[in-house]
């Protein structure tokens, strides 16, 4: 039992890991639709594969994901109108995500990475993440780092994946990116013969309420997802679980730490298959 | 590509499951101490389990685990004071299981199964899906069903588990019957050799705040696992997802279901190993 | 002026009793249906005469009753569908109980008796009490013990009362405790001739929601009322009024202690009338 | 079984009356010091006792108080300092308030009269109804009032109480109307000779936070009641209730109700002792 | 740039005066109708307007209006079934100023005024007052004073400006005082000859909801602003700058300050045209 | 009186307005931080003018500005550890928006501009209009737009005003366009020369807490404004309202409006000074 999912361990085993220093990582995912190809789970999926490729780098532990996220926007995720998308009040993650940082703080958690796995998360995070430190006020002891993985990815890679140009993370929903990393990390549920072959979705720089429907393509894919590949996932993963263990190293002062960059053969800790399956 | 976990499916096939009528499962779980030889993720990872060994009968859905739970008790968890014991307020949960069953029926939803996994969840479910229904209102077009999984042990059962008389749920924490499922579903999560060998726990009829931490084993185990099984696990199994799958199919009015009480010879559809791996 | 009512006696004499270290009891009761024979008070009622009764034998006082309880549930009280049955959410319960620890923590009190009066309480005056002592923080010099009164009935006493076996606490709504208990205490307020003689309820061990009213009894009685007695009402409250007081004392280190068991031949402190009125 | 309490009559007369059209009252009280010469239960004693003899009037029903009011402030009550004094947030009696509103709503109850019997309870008890307004939306068919039972007094009857000039409502914290109206219902819980001596406060115009206890009398009085008396108590009684039986028959459109006025021989049905007890 | 509002100025000037040990004013608003011949933001106007004056002269500084306050009550402010009446709930308003609060008490602010400029709001700016001093806890350092500015007007200066007996405070919506300090401040936004010249509105000592609406003049003026002027603008503005400034600098010991008593001549600081423009 | 501020004309007026199919525009602003050299006020002043000059193309009104903020973050405004920074919760701005819209919805109005002028306002804004349209519900006769202003400068005019290329709106803070915006619109307030010197910030992609605060420049300018002048300023804003007023025009279907663009003599309605002083 040498597992980097802290559901999968004893409190036993949790404990003394969390006395040695470990770093703990929370994604925070969404059960959201992701065209008709991709899986609903496709961001608690991801987040969780990443962090845990992450962990495996710098002796961490993951947390179970956050399976529910805010509320789909048209632009970046289709919205709120497609069925299977299953959304919370911004209220209701900030207060999950306050109550958990609160909860690893009292574990003696020193080290804590919150990897958001859904844009539409990112500031509902904050605000729980900022609520809990201010629960915690003057006995704080604990650092958060709060990540989106896809910033990790560097802008060589991502010429390597776009020959034609980045068209830009606004539209990747379901797109090429997303779908790669699931091809590399979870083929088993990727459709690739139900990916729509449609243009990308062209939105005004505003929101209209209720949603304007219209907008959003009926597949609830926001640029294509053709040139997706499972070797251009293994790229994407490799740099953003590369650079992530980087600035998880360095934040919070990790001296020992594998260097992927020196093997580049196949044999990186983090190019296997899926571990949470 | 025919799961029965919902974050495993796109959706379009979701919608097609839903539009058909499927059960959707929600199960409710926790990251709670379960003594040294059981894995934090015990609740949750038995109520997902349970649920898809429910939901193949009949032909259901399985939503993600709510992985974080309501504070454990001394008295039926061990108490807050656990190292990885990583619970929620009342009112984080209720709000998280709230907007879930308003999705569902957003969704078009018509029959959900909300699966407790964890003892002190029950009420705080019980808000969230009282506080749902409200929302609803008379727009109201979903039947919501909660369940506690052991709820639907027969005494019959329980009887041959518990030769020398079942001493009572209470003290059930990390004991008999959960180290016995978790050998059925997840054995490779389970340390037997890690069990305590230590009597049961001897509480008195009320609460006490502060918790009174000496009250509680140093292990987190209210009450000995010694006596745990693989085949007691698989009988419990098979007793709960029966009787479930049974009232869920009288509450909805669903009218084909296998039956398996026909098929003792092993060939259960639900005596497999665990599906969610 | 020798009151152990707090509503009863000035600010100048609750402050004497305090900082002479007295325990406060808090009764969090219900205006709930219980049957066409007892009054809606029921819960409150007697949680408050019990306090009443147990805070004479330790020198205590007595707080209002929170007179509105958590909601009604069908397998324990019949169900939010009566008329006169008046319920909170569980946030207001739990925001009422968290806001009066809080107070009394400020007034100096050390030693707090919660006694839930109404078995949907449980969980919501948990959580309440939860919240209080987080906000108290490590300024913390109170103690809050939280008990349901009917949990000190003893075993022989349940075989006297029940010759035919106790058929479980769940069904004992508006039956043979509560009546009797309410015949010992506010006789005026019960109709004997009212109590309807239908079976027990039958319940499945699960809720639905919207609640299934057919499976409750149009009376609200879960299970026959027909057995009670003043006489037992007496025996019950004698009861729960010693073992109560016994672990109230034995919890907050009370030294001096009138023994009532020395004293049966009816002059028990607590076997007068009813002495709220 | 004929009271006018409803927490001491069955739900199926609690419904016969309310299908009846019968009026409902919501004392909502408070627990707060009122000098060394009244009780701390002082405003939900008044409350309940001055609603008891209304609903007399009216043919209606009083539900159990709300005891626990919004915070005391300096100016009104003495403020948060003292011991005994045991308030809620504003948002915790809202939610009480506007829970309990909605009950009645649903039980059919469509005159509603809440009564504030603390000064500080005005606003939040103004938005706990106003949210519950809202809430019931357009399937509203309660009425609900809303009345300090102070207001009632008419001019003469003050002249007559206070020759030398009314003081004002203000400084009325345990003075000579809350004093003399104790005297009337509750003589037994009234300390007469511990009514301090000193004078009235005199306040500025606007609050400090922290409050400045040094503008507070010592004993929580803030102005004398020595002259109060039974007789005064009777006359203010008289007056309150008779002017909001008023009231409550002309706004709800209650036809036939039992003239006080022709009765002024001591015979008034609400001039008898206290009727809670 | 030598202004005394906050948003006015940099954050480096904005620091330089708290430093030094500077006032901060925090008017709390409205957006209400005032009749047909005042503009909806009058509250807001004229506590800013105010705040600003008294700024002037205490060497304080002026946050930004809270402009939405408290729903509008009939008796008070005509009721919320006005268009253009724009108000939040209390527990919003609460939030708001417990969060203002707790941000300058971060900044080092230690004299904080909130000045009400909306009767409605007093309840809920100081509940909102209340909650942030809890937050800050022992660590505090900031005291606040709340006041309505119409408190501060003197008996003589309401004896001139009312020759036939000053009606009180109740019905003075949009009547002659409020009409006179926007005349004084704000002529260009007033309408004088659209004031209407109906008598007062004459309410019972209680309220109903649903509001009764027919209590309420069409206009929304509780009493007539006939006699309107700037000339008495001019002497309430006086009375209560002078007042609230002399409040402010015994409160917080302000030691220096200049004496407008001194300089009846017209060159008293405040009665320049209005400074927010 | 023909002003596009609503709190400058009477509740008759706008109600007249609002009958016609006036667009109402809430600007939500935020006090923070701004360097040296512009106001605390910033966010809300520019908000409220683009917000006026757009109301004038298209016929519209101006509601009064919600000048708190949410919380400043490190990378986007500097962060919470300045001084003057004055921020709300989450909850409360989406709280203080809910309840707006829910208020513009009573009042007839049927299309509503929301301008978010400060970056970290987005996703609370967005949550507050959605729970608003929650609330609505099926009675819905609203359409709520949601944009934030910068989003409307066209690429031609940004590579005008940044001849070496645009950084990118995340180092805006402060820097050219709000600088040179708010010497076009409020040039007294700026101090151009107390602009830093110092070159842009460089942030990782990820957040720490507690913040990092040496990342962040300590003049709380995140790039250099420098190259700010009004003329730049007028561009911007020429840009800004005239697509903004398209968009609104389209969206909202809004037949005639007046094209700015037959007009660049320098009569386009929206150059001339800032309106709101």
């Amino acid at each position: 039992m040498n597992s980097v999912r802290m559901d999968n361990i004893s409190w036993v085993e949790y404990k003394q890991r969390v006395d040695a220093g470990s770093v703990v990582f929370l994604p925070c995912g969404a059960t959201e639709q992701h065209g008709p190809h991709l899986p609903l789970g496709t961001d608690a999926l991801l987040a969780s594969a990443i962090s845990e490729d992450v962990a495996r780098l710098v002796g961490g532990l993951v947390a179970p994901a956050i399976s529910y996220g805010y509320k789909s926007q048209p632009r970046s995720g289709g919205g709120q109108h497609f069925c299977g998308t299953t959304s919370v009040d911004g209220a209701t993650l900030s207060a999950m995500v306050r109550d958990a940082v609160r909860e690893f703080h009292r574990h003696g958690v020193k080290r804590l990475v919150v990897v958001v796995g859904h844009f539409e998360n990112q500031w509902f995070v904050t605000e729980g993440i900022d609520l809990a430190m201010r629960d915690i006020g003057e006995r704080n002891t604990i650092e958060v780092m709060r990540v989106e993985h896809w910033e990790f990815c560097r802008r060589e890679t991502l010429d390597v994946i776009f020959p034609d140009g980045f068209p830009g993370i606004a539209l990747e929903h379901a797109a090429v990116i997303e779908t790669s990393m699931m091809l590399h990390y979870y083929p088993q549920w990727v459709s690739l013969d139900r990916i729509p072959s449609h243009g990308p979705a062209d939105f005004p720089p505003y929101d209209m309420f209720p949603a304007r429907k219209e907008w959003v393509p009926a597949s609830g894919v926001l640029s294509s997802a053709k040139e997706s590949s499972s070797e251009k996932g293994r790229l994407l993963v490799r740099d953003i679980v590369d650079s992530m263990a980087t600035a998880v190293c360095d934040e919070f002062d990790l001296a020992a730490r594998p260097s992927p960059h020196d093997d580049e053969s196949g044999a990186l800790p983090f190019n296997g298959a899926a571990s949470s399956a």
